[in-house]
């Protein structure tokens, strides 16, 4: 069957995540009902990847099979959005390969955070962007920053879902982060990462970890330990909320 | 009694206007809610002016008489906004001389309006910006800003509240607008406009007007006629939402 691929902005405010669950809201869920009233017919939406509860997006990805290939792919996002609340936003649709899988062939992805240094949050900005108005040292963030750079064994900065295999292999959480940067407007942080995959929470928690460098409750080698010897079975010693994280942007061989 | 002089921002998109009415959240209603815990007794807000439903501010100014004058003035935006909702948050305090009046003293107000030119808003914008993906010559909407410049007789770009003065003095319309400017920034524009004071959905009904023109309904020729020719009585052909308007700064003599 023929399969579109679709990029979708959402904010995350209203949804529990992006995975469809009971009894909760969630982008998933959402995007298959506008689907289903498209299509005259139920769908299952393949994202690249979860975001958790109150996570937004700028380009998430997500594939579909459909027969109705003969809406013009520049007609679909007029279509959906149509059906969608304001929240979620398809931006883009393409009709692609049948081998072509949103989450199996996804080879990298950009994640964004935000923090807002301010004394007090603005008026616009709940929910969309971590406050940190306390003193921080913001030179050593960036330069923790830089250290995740590479191939690493990021168990310190991973949660567990609870249905991991048994036993874990070596490798299970090795990845590689290819790129990071650090940029400073106007009292805005943006630490942005591009990587090979995300492990659960792993943006959340390397961001934790920085902040919690950064005013100074960790230092910069211990900081390294928590990447460098992750058999120590240390854990970045907290989960930044979702306000500040964006999936920005999924990458395929392509591209 | 002493006076405080606030500089308060605020997300419109909750509220039904800065003015206190009954059965309806207001800016002005909240604060003096706030502000009555913090005092234990009630007060007044004196607003430098009214937003409508759904404007928002980064910079309304209002003022309040109380005996509390033992707080020093940096304290203030953190007691208030520890008693307000997020969407309102206190930015400034200052003791001010008994002679200010947040709306009597006020010499000049800036005012921005920003619209969205991508196909589709998106999804973190919704009551924030003026999305308008129709084709238009934006620069015939930067040309007619620049007409609005000067002393003007506006009220082909005025609304009536009802409660004007009869008969209306000649004058009752005429404002001066000192300065606007226009400018593009990733599919936003944002039009600014710095004047003596604005009537009644002034800013609306100029940038309905600058649209009708910019999307070729009206021509520049009409455009200036509703400007230059108040005695025909036409008005301005459209008032947009207040989606876009947001109240930036408030000036008095000193500054």
């Amino acid at each position: 069957m023929p399969r579109i691929r679709f990029t979708v902005a959402y904010d995350g405010r209203p949804y529990a995540g992006w995975q469809i669950q009971p009894n909760a809201p969630t982008v998933q869920a959402t995007l298959q009902q506008a689907l289903a009233i498209a299509l005259g017919s139920p769908t299952t939406v393949h994202g690249s990847g979860r975001t958790d509860a109150g996570v937004h997006a700028w380009g998430q990805v997500f594939h579909i099979e459909t027969e109705r290939a003969s809406i013009p792919e520049n007609r679909w996002p007029a279509a959906l959005n149509a059906r969608l609340p304001h929240t979620i936003r398809i931006l883009d649709a393409r009709y692609v390969p049948d081998d072509f899988h949103a989450r199996f062939s996804a080879t990298s992805k950009t994640y964004c955070y935000k923090i807002r240094r301010t004394p007090f949050l603005n008026p616009f900005e709940p929910g969309l962007i971590w406050h940190c108005p306390r003193p921080m040292d913001e030179s050593v963030m960036e330069d923790c920053l830089g250290l995740l750079q590479g191939e690493h064994d990021f168990r310190a900065f991973a949660a567990l879902r609870g249905n991991e295999p048994t036993p874990l292999p070596d490798s299970y959480f090795v990845r590689t982060i290819y790129k990071t940067s650090f940029s400073k407007e106007e009292d805005c942080l943006t630490l942005t990462f591009t990587g090979s995959g995300f492990l659960y929470k792993m943006v959340r928690l390397m961001i934790g970890g920085l902040y919690t460098a950064a005013v100074g409750k960790i230092t910069r080698q211990e900081f390294k330990r928590l990447l460098n010897t992750p058999s120590t079975g240390d854990k970045s010693p907290l989960c930044a909320p979702p306000d500040g994280l964006y999936l920005m942007q999924v990458y395929y061989g392509e591209e």
